[in-house]
């Protein structure tokens, strides 16, 4: 598949998005016109810099409101379309993309818009040059690829053909199937663009919300289908109008970019594969393209990925400190059993049954301790690092000795280490014989799992994350929720395996509450991607025990530091669920926090934060899928008091 | 007027927010449900404080999905009432907002409806409480106020009343005229909020966009204006949910929050004023309260403030900065004559003539030259300063000496200096006689005038300062608009008065491009806010000239440094407007920048940047209303490469 990318979806100058695109492996470019017409540099200055980068220049775009107008309007229009033809040649373009018009069309004509597209193919024959016509979702008079393609095929003429936006189709819920109608030559042009759904007006919520695929919900891989049974086999070019990516670092989207059209091609071959069956039905009906099914006869090349499975759960979290004293504490008071420390590097291990925590005592002095890493049982962890590198994923450099298991490292948007780890049936972990006297494990007392694990997300990289675990490590998005706190509302996006084996919870904090240091877009190449930055948000992990009540009696007897919960909660929690009063008294004096749908009870507590990590212990009854999501301004109110109330105002 | 605040406006514990309601003055407020839930303090706790604070408790909320539902809920929705009204009796407090059903309502039967609403009135009445029942515009069944108050009377029960917010009613265009058929007694609450006109789903609207009174766009004049109309007297509350409020400095939200009541408070006894004929004429027709015209009899007391007229026009900007030598090169360059420095202070006057600009060099050391203060002729600077200090904007403390015009100064968000200046008919100002040698002024030089000036804001307080320039002196909002830049989307909000002799232009930068300094809510008290604020973005002052080619001419030959336009961008401009080649060349010749509309014609330069300052000089020709919009990408880019380009990736 030929990748590409328009300037549009990029920060900076027109040579920053032409070199971080280089960068990030693009095969070519759109030129927004308007990065040209702000730039200093001359059209052939960005031919000859084209050339040099081995980026083509695929498109120019856009020629607004050209058809559907009176006839010295249109003079005008072909007197501008001459001039950009004119300029198309000093850059060494051939395709010009020109939308249906939404701000001078005043004649609802077919007939008519047929004759002027008739006149600017004409006149960009003469230049060489092909117009790819598209449907704006919003154009006054053609907002329908359908009919842009009628009027094309009217038309009939070498250089007009059609562009296909895949946000202008499914953001107007446009059938795709019938895009396999098309012929293939006719097909000048295929962007690309996700987007969450949202009930706005399409404009605004093209020019500000569409995000890379996979990064939204539309159905692409679906649109991809249809455009390869075509028998495309043009430039895909994504095509992303974001508040967020026209800010971020230019390097780090470009690269986010290219991961996701890597993605999208894993899955426009298995939407096809998984559709064969249709296709072969459809040709038997005759309304398809001579292609017999299966994906590989089409034109398009279409890459495949190393394969992914679900992780089986989480292997390790990890916890960087420079004073692992209070975690230490902190871990021996919640029922954590110390294994011991590693045979060569200054970590330890903790462990409660088959949830392992990791104390890295690394850290630089005076950083707050963080978590640091994750690991993730894989079938294959050499697989899916595999895979995740073709995705992009910047490696993590590690030393390891002799006789030690080495780790497939990968760094996520956020800076955490992702490690791939070979799981075990037994839920043990091999590498834990590297620590203290190699006892062996399980030990005989008490057993928890990690539940999930909450990472704060740095608000520009979060689109990213969201892509990053879909497509590294095949975990699925979950609806999105919003939570208050006292200083702004956390917006949670759960990420989760089919069987909750392993369940991730991205919190994008209010702007305010991250440090500068993560506003920074930086200097950061790819390669380095998050690994200078620092975290200054809280984040947690929580693990799964049997009984919470004699966990949480327990750890009290141990002297835990319990996050204090109002009186005021117990009695709102009785108020909504007429509590036994005995089990009400329970939850008040141990500090749980309880809640209740059609599908199961949970009950939960939180510890006091260390730095910037705290832990949570959690009970799950039934079949309850939640995290407690009502009790979570309760905790984010208490954290805030604890660390604001007594600053203010004294 | 009795003012209000729901606790969920603001950001902070409960306690922070009781104590930054009293500060900014509100007589009462509601609790929202989730701040006590999350708080340490009692019931007993909250009462006593907000005693002391002298603040009511004027409305507990909300109880959600009551009515509509079958008897088995039915029953466990009056023992959830039940615990509220205890809860309430602790509070002290004696009004719960109950609104229309929109999770577990399955009967849509007013019948129904009203018997139930009857039972829990009863209830009510057993605890002495009042039941203000709202209709959501998202309510299942019932979400429109006259339905909902179609119930209330049906039930009419003493205990049941209706609430009216505005934003419920605005967002779906609800006539506002029939809240004046609704009895006194039986309006039990009033909540306001505006909001911008969005095109989206009304639940994300309502929960992420209210904006305070002001900021918005809803006609809430008119809807305080037939509250009033209808005899209500009680509490005028705001419930405003806001991503950014909930972010934001406590204190400085209340004050803002504040000063929108009062201005809404003139604003509605305006619209009363004005429509009291209709008032006659709809008694006469008997559609209408008891009370005759004009509504000074109308119980709700409406206070008014010190009267303001548009600006006439600038009087001065003032650039601060510790090294002038720059600034002066380029105010000489661009045909400014220097009138001397100030007699005791270390000031200078710059002018060409009305177009006048102050340097002020006790700016720290090492500080960037920023924009300080600007200058507005006004009628009275006294009664402007008074209006402006009943809006609660904070007075610039500020030393003369005898001899010396006293300047009327208070603070805007952004912290620039704003002062109320004596004007004179022919544009001269009286304080320059403390300039120089006392010269007489305007000089025999070159005129200008000061065309408009461009403020950069903070994103958290961008609201703020459009309703801090509307209220306090009288400009007006035009509507938003976007340019793109190479670090993002810079949002820009123009305030004018009618006959555009004030144009001042907000800037939202985006949030990358400010400093971290900026992004601090900061412990600031209302009387400081913005004081110590750092500006570290680009701001500017454009100046009107009668001959824009024959100014730019004169100040290449003084070697002024023109912000340099790319070559690019002529050939657009040719392909867009098809110029005559003269005039072209001179364009391009001398770095203006040039744009059309319908109206008429407008050009443009733009010097280099000095620290955060640049200037701007501009000639419109014929109506032109515009600030070459379109040319604005142009700006940013080549202000961005000058900046940029030469740091990364060498």
């Amino acid at each position: 598949m030929r990748t590409g990318i328009a300037t549009v979806c990029l920060s900076g100058t027109l040579k920053e998005k032409m070199q971080a695109c280089a960068i990030a492996g693009f095969d070519g470019i759109e030129i927004f016109e308007q990065d040209l017409v702000t730039s200093p540099l001359s059209p052939e200055d960005v031919r000859k810099m084209a050339a040099d980068l081995g980026l083509g220049l695929d498109l120019y775009q856009p020629f607004r409101d050209f058809d559907s107008v009176s006839e010295d309007i249109l003079q005008e229009n072909l007197r501008r379309a001459d001039a950009k033809f004119k300029l198309m040649s000093r850059l060494g373009m051939d395709t010009i993309l020109v939308c249906t018009n939404v701000g001078t069309a005043t004649i609802d004509d077919d007939d008519l818009r047929a004759e002027q597209l008739s006149r600017l193919a004409e006149l960009a024959g003469d230049h060489g040059v092909k117009v790819a016509y598209e449907a704006l979702a919003w154009g006054k008079y053609v907002n329908d690829y359908e009919h842009a393609h009628r009027l094309v095929d009217t038309v009939d003429h070498p250089n007009l053909g059609t562009c296909l936006d895949s946000f202008h189709i499914l953001s107007r819920d446009w059938d795709t199937a019938p895009i396999e109608a098309i012929k293939p030559e006719k097909i000048f042009f295929v962007q690309v663009a996700d987007a969450p759904k949202l009930s706005m007006d399409v404009l605004s919520w093209s020019r500000h919300y569409r995000v890379f695929p996979g990064e939204g919900q539309f159905e692409l891989a679906k649109f991809m289908g249809h455009v390869a049974r075509a028998g495309y086999s043009g430039p895909v070019s994504l095509e992303v109008f974001n508040d967020v990516f026209r800010q971020s670092d230019v390097e780090r989207t470009a690269v986010d970019a290219m991961r996701s059209l890597i993605w999208l091609e894993e899955q426009s071959a298995k939407w096809l594969d998984a559709n064969a069956a249709s296709l072969a039905a459809g040709a038997a009906s005759g309304d398809s393209p001579a292609n017999a099914a299966g994906r590989r006869r089409y034109p398009m090349e279409l890459a495949t990925l190393p394969k992914v499975a679900e992780p089986a759960g989480f292997n390790f979290a990890e916890v960087k400190t420079d004073e692992p004293a209070q975690l230490e504490t902190l871990l021996g008071q919640l029922g954590f059993e110390f294994d011991g420390r590693h045979r060569t590097k200054d970590v330890q291990l903790w462990s409660m049954g088959q949830a392992r925590v990791i104390i890295n005592e690394q850290a630089p002095s005076h950083s707050e301790p963080a978590i640091a890493a994750l690991g993730f049982d894989v079938d294959s962890p050499v697989i899916a690092s595999a895979r995740a590198q073709q995705l992009k994923a910047p490696v993590v450099p590690r030393k390891v000795q002799a006789d030690e298991e080495v780790f497939q490292g990968i760094a996520a948007p956020d800076s955490t280490e992702i490690f791939l780890c070979q799981g075990s049936p037994d839920g043990t972990a091999a590498w834990t014989h590297e620590f203290g006297e190699g006892l062996e494990h399980p030990s005989a007392g008490a057993q928890a799992v990690i539940d999930h694990v909450n990472l704060a997300q740095p608000w520009q990289h979060f689109d990213e994350a969201v892509l990053f675990y879909t497509s590294a490590l095949a975990l699925e998005p979950q609806p999105f929720a919003e939570v208050a706190s006292p200083s702004g509302l956390v917006r949670s996006q759960v990420m989760v395996t089919s069987d909750r084996a392993v369940r991730l919870v991205l919190n994008l904090a209010p702007v305010l509450q991250q440090e500068p240091g993560q506003q920074e877009p930086g200097q950061q190449g790819p390669g380095q991607q998050g690994n200078g930055a620092r975290k200054s948000y809280q984040e947690h992990i929580a693990f799964a025990v049997d009984d919470l009540v004699a966990t949480a009696r327990a750890a009290q007897a141990r002297g835990l530091d319990f996050l204090q919960i109002p009186a005021n909660y117990y009695e709102d929690l009785d108020a909504r669920f007429a509590l036994d009063p005995a089990f009400l008294a329970t939850l008040k004096e141990l500090n749980l926090l309880y809640d209740r749908d059609a599908n199961g009870e949970f009950l939960h507590f939180y510890t006091a934060t260390v730095g910037n990590v705290f832990f949570e212990m959690v009970e799950r009854r039934g079949n309850y899928d939640g995290y407690g999501a009502p009790n979570a301004p309760v905790r984010h109110a208490v954290q805030y008091d604890s660390v604001h109330a007594h600053n203010l105002h004294r």
